[in-house]
């Protein structure tokens, strides 16, 4: 046993699951839970417990919810007309945050991804496609990620939605604001220049 | 709310108190947690626990252990003559590594700090004053960090055992092994100026 412990040992593997968190990284917040006042330490694996139980799936749109509708279809608020599509539930977020936006979303959860075995049955177009034509949109927005998946995805929707009678819209790629241009790619600098606008 | 969950919000909260982990990242930890099977999410949960219920403190060292000794307490081939002072448990593993220590160690679980309210008393010093002086020890080798409270923490324990029957040592310090001498802080350098031996 490595780490004198196989409690110990057994939290490190865990948390080394995580994205983006290394062996040693894993380590030190596993020492830094055992450091901690132990409600410091029981109140984290409590949320992690609570998250799973008590936040499920949105019926209607697929965003986290922690009743059978989540909190911006329940919201009679927001406009009815407009509906965005994301990859992820952090997508919806990001986009709120911008303040701009105030109709619905569709939570994918995932892009289209042959090699992962994710296709348009995995990702529910078929659902996303009956939700655009029961509802009463005027546009839908694909806010997809500007990656070869979200692309992807954004195409197959675009190509699901043509006969329905609704505007169908991508967000803006380009370069992003405060960026270099110098720092750029060519993809992006490509991108920039399609989409320009007179001024 | 900004995330529609007050579940969701809970658990980036608590994220966010780990060390190094700042809200974005908090954010993509919760989210992963959401995706991935539940079983793996409730295997971090408990694992968090498990160690907090079951990992406590050698009555002898102030190591973590599981019982009231810990592994190398417990350990009948470990050489009984040798004793290491270390800030943490953390240090004890790195040391382990090496596999050239096979003898007891002595944690601090700190370092002296004024600042922070951490004294002799709060590390034991006393304690571990009588631990040397009722053990059969031939060295004591300083292992505490080479920062400012480390070596403040070593002079204190050199003071401390002055009058004991018992080696006392201090690791090197130097240019770390495989690192750019021009990228070594003047410190370091007279460090290993001073701690130069004939070749």
């Amino acid at each position: 046993m490595q780490y004198s412990s196989q409690y110990l040992e057994n939290l490190i593997r865990e948390l080394s699951h995580l994205p983006g968190i290394g062996s040693k990284t894993a380590q030190r917040l596993a020492f830094h839970i055992l450091r901690v006042p132990a409600e410091e330490a029981i109140a984290l694996a409590r949320a992690i417990e609570e998250v799973r139980t008590q936040v499920g799936t949105c019926s209607e749109c697929g965003n986290i919810a922690e009743g059978d509708r989540c909190n911006y279809c329940a919201d009679p608020k927001r406009d009815p007309s407009l509906l965005c599509v994301v990859e992820q539930p952090s997508d919806a977020i990001v986009l709120e945050r911008t303040a701009r936006y105030r109709g619905l979303y569709h939570v994918l959860r995932g892009a289209l991804s042959p090699s992962e075995g994710i296709g348009p049955e995995q990702l529910g177009l078929e659902a996303l496609r009956e939700r655009v034509r029961q509802g009463c949109f005027r546009e839908i927005i694909i806010a997809t990620n500007p990656t070869a998946p979200g692309e992807a995805t954004a195409y197959a929707i675009r190509e699901l939605l043509r006969n329905l009678p609704v505007a169908v819209s991508r967000i803006a790629r380009g370069v992003p604001v405060g960026s270099d241009l110098e720092l750029s790619d060519a993809v992006t600098l490509t991108r920039a220049l399609e989409g320009r606008k007179e001024m």
